[in-house]
């Protein structure tokens, strides 16, 4: 079958790989649909860096590269344990984690945080840049017939927003009224704003410099303020009464955005990092002491979190997120039309989709 | 009467300044003790820093140095405003904060982050190296007779260490059998062991580089890990059977220590940072994302963390205090017997502390 594997810096190649054999718990899913996540684009780039070299293979899988890419994907189930309740046809999103099942924090269902944690994608065992993945049938989220299978593979990068929102201190119930300042308006920025607007955020402001994602932010944002411009702390607190927002999201990961969302935070207001920084982080010690802030950081996603997402998916509560999808290609496209393309014109695209149906673009 | 005052670094006079009136509101008191702080040696050090220097005066007292220093202090009431319930000879710990009552941070009770905060002592309208001053009665907590008032200033910097271990995220019920490691044995982080066995902790460690300063430590700590010769993360995880400690208060201030704070956490556990630091403050983002760890910060206390300090220490839980003192002085010997001592022989002191009365020494 067709599979766009890693086998280095800027060399993803479209080859042929053997089909997937299934294990007990295992289902074998037809990926219809897998998004290119900045991960993917960071070990094009500069990797490998989360995939494992020559020498080195991940504890789980055993693999090293080439490996399979591709994390964010949704399919339908071929065949499925006869102890699961998937049939064939079925329509799946998957949560791509690996983790081992028996230590300490997989045991106390920090499973995102498990001491050999990986990605189908990333670390072995198959990607959704295929045309089909075996993967452990309790990861397989059934989704009904309402819900666009186009679409749910970015049930993946908004699960990333829903658990860093849901650990960033504000009761699930409580966003109404609440005022945020996200730091970068690109794909990770625009997840958190859908995922944002979900729970009944009504005040959610971007730190944005760059005029296309701007204009992009402005569609869904109430405020996109231009750092370059603006003192981003002054005008926040202009639109909060003079006390600064909330919470901040920092999907920048640069240390001038993180300087401006420590400014702009209120009292208590929470920082939480949502980004891989390629920077030391420097965190400001004067407005955290001064002002009692807290600073946090997320790492993808629990089980729990994932199930919400997809169960707010299904729900149709990510109002508008068809817009979040900019371009669709073929799998034999992937390093031209995919990677090559997030390169030369990064900020026109949001999240481009990848299939190996020719006859679903 | 005798006042300590600061002119300047290395500049701390012995004056004769005239007695204060009492505004309507306030208390006269006959000042007994005063503490001298790490702030205060600062100050003396490189200051003024926090000190209002010329042209630049405070907001509130509007006053520039000369100002008298010191603001850990206790004495006994002179005379008191007929509204309040004080009464003369009566003892009193005194919060010598400075909050403008009218801010929206005041309002909300975070009296401690008022827009424009200061403390006696500090900020100009009197301190605690003197022989009395006037304060609001509402600032001065009764001490019934039970209470040692050659001890009784030692409440400031404890309400200090009550307050960042209040604000971390850890229940006040729920100390018992939470793992702390305390980073940097001297005066703040010792108020810290102390405020943490009266809450019941019982596994609390300290990260400490001097002899002097460990030998201090191993009489109320758990354990004392020389970050030099043993890696800390490691020695905390082996003294918590592989998970890492709950909290982590850094007194220290300095980018190894944090480093090794950082590393010692359990995932999701607390970083708190109570140190004013020297340089910028690092955070290691990638087990600050790895491990969903929080950092934050605290600042000084607020009414309810200093109350709550004196009801305890009326209550006799802060066992074996006296032992943070480690000096007594006569006002006139500050600058040698305070301020020089502490630079000469930091890590044989922890507590210095002042009187106006040769009778009491």
């Amino acid at each position: 079958m067709k599979a766009a594997q890693f086998f280095g810096s800027r060399d993803i190649r479209v080859v042929d790989v053997p089909k997937p054999e299934p294990k007990e718990n295992e289902a074998l899913v037809a990926i219809e649909w897998c998004g290119i996540c900045g991960s993917d684009l960071h070990e094009y780039l500069i990797g490998p860096a989360s995939i494992p070299q020559k020498g080195h293979p991940h504890p789980v899988t055993k693999e090293t590269l080439p490996v399979t890419m591709g994390h964010e994907f949704c399919g339908r189930i071929i065949q499925a344990p006869p102890s699961s309740s998937l049939s064939p046809g079925q329509a799946v999103m998957v949560d791509p984690r690996i983790h081992c099942k028996s230590c300490s924090r997989c045991a106390a269902t920090h499973t995102h945080a498990c001491h050999t944690w990986g990605f189908k994608g990333l670390s072995g065992s198959g990607g959704g840049f295929s045309e089909t993945i075996a993967v452990d049938a309790g990861l397989c989220y059934p989704l009904p017939d309402s819900v666009d299978l186009k679409l749910a593979c970015l049930i993946e990068p908004l699960a990333v927003a829903w658990h860093a929102i849901m650990i960033s201190g504000i009761d699930k119930e409580s966003w109404a009224g609440k005022t945020v300042l996200v730091l970068g308006g690109g794909p990770v920025g625009i997840a958190h704003i859908y995922v944002l607007r979900a729970l009944g955020c009504d005040k959610i402001f971007v730190s944005e410099p760059t005029a296309a994602r701007a204009a992009q932010n402005k569609e869904i944002a109430d405020e996109v303020i231009n750092p370059v411009k603006e003192n981003v702390g002054d005008r926040c607190r202009k639109l909060t009464g003079g006390e600064g927002v909330d919470v901040v999201f920092d999907c920048a990961g640069v240390q001038r955005a993180m300087d401006a969302g420590m400014d702009a935070l209120r009292f208590r207001g929470t920082y939480m990092n949502v980004a891989a920084w390629e920077t030391q982080m420097v965190a400001p010690w004067v407005p955290l002491m001064m002002k009692e802030l807290t600073i946090k950081s997320s790492m993808a996603y629990n089980d729990r979190h994932f199930k919400e997402t997809v169960d707010t998916f299904i729900a149709g509560r990510f109002k508008g997120i068809e817009n979040m999808v900019t371009s669709r290609i073929y799998i034999d496209d992937i390093s031209t039309k995919g990677f090559d393309e997030l390169v030369t014109n990064k900020d026109k695209h949001i999240k481009i989709l990848v299939t190996t149906h020719r006859d679903k673009l």
